[in-house]
């Protein structure tokens, strides 16, 4: 990943970085990204879900999707991956902030057209959704496979820019009557709610029931 | 909100509604939104809260901010919002799924130069963020107010897309031994952390307590 003016940090550099241990923290740690591109000036951005390995994203969709078919055609693109992690309350409106991690990618997608590693990309998506489940289900056939779409995104740049600690002040508010602190937000997996028409006996999977985002 | 073609659903039109309620539900619901626009031909998708009201969305931001001097000087833009609710696990790779609302909105913004009406912007999006706290703390001096830019984007036009209830699964696939059904996830409130300079005898609020995003 090279940088260039893309990603040189304006303001508050000690949230910035461009250290790839990271950038890979944070990609590994989310599963949701969106993508912006631009047709004729007008810029689109589009949840999607995205596996990551190495500088590579995945990405996946329907082979009727505009914005895959968008993608696909080499437009430049920024892809954005973005988690939460708390609200920062100060005792001043001006000092109230997120915690937060996210990283900023920039490059271009190519159509993964090779079978193996078409079905292997799908994988690394659905290891990011949720780890354990790929080796459990019916593989994608002939018939899905041509229905999909999968875009390999080279990360050409990167970076991260996050907010972590405890609200910051200006030294006469602390003595205001205000309470002040973090509070701590988190992706959480409720129960999971079994299909309706599971055949008996079949349990619920230790991956499902232990399911937790990697912090 | 007009329609035009960058909204058309293409693709799995159950799945897209321009319903000026679910619109306005979702948008409520959420506080991180992430904004696309493009400078050279280069798109950039950044993560920032939002507040929301009517056909507005407000952002603010340091008056450094590279993003929010690109968007004020009226460059078109995309602001996406989306919750995730839940992992929908189907029996075969192919039919696996996110269950999850977003809205994508497409407008202009213009800075808010008018002191009462910036005030009350960025009370706008406090109270997205965290309801009840506004009231509670320092308002902005005139420092801070020069310090912050506030943007009002007006919604030009706008879709939702979501995905809800159980796994579609290929009839055949129904007799697997494979478990089935959603992982339903919410983004949850953990224990606040109290600030470390924190007079003694202020108790934790009840809107922090108690905090919990609008489902």
């Amino acid at each position: 990943m090279k940088l260039t003016a893309r990603t040189e940090f304006r303001r508050l550099p000690d949230r910035g970085s461009r250290d790839p241990e990271i950038i890979r923290a944070i990609l590994d740690a989310g599963f949701l990204a969106h993508v912006g591109f631009s047709v004729d000036a007008q810029p689109f951005v589009i949840p999607t879900l995205y596996g990551h390995q190495g500088d590579k994203l995945y990405l996946h969709g329907s082979a009727a999707s505009r914005t895959l078919r968008g993608l696909e055609a080499g437009l430049p693109a920024c892809v954005t991956v973005t988690l939460v992690d708390g609200i920062v309350l100060a005792r001043s409106a001006f000092h109230h902030s997120i915690n937060y991690r996210s990283v900023v990618a920039f490059g271009t997608a190519r159509k993964i057209e090779e079978r193996e590693r078409k079905i292997q990309a799908l994988r690394v998506i659905a290891e990011q959704v949720i780890p354990g489940r790929w080796g459990e289900v019916r593989a994608p056939n002939e018939k899905e496979l041509k229905a999909t779409i999968v875009l390999e995104f080279s990360i050409e740049e990167a970076s991260a820019k996050m907010r972590t600690g405890r609200a910051n002040d200006d030294e006469e508010d602390y003595a205001l009557p205000v309470w002040a602190g973090i509070l701590p937000l988190r992706l959480e997996a409720r129960e999971p709610v079994p299909d309706s028409r599971l055949p008996q006996g079949i349990r619920v999977p230790e991956y499902v029931l232990r399911y937790r985002r990697k912090p």
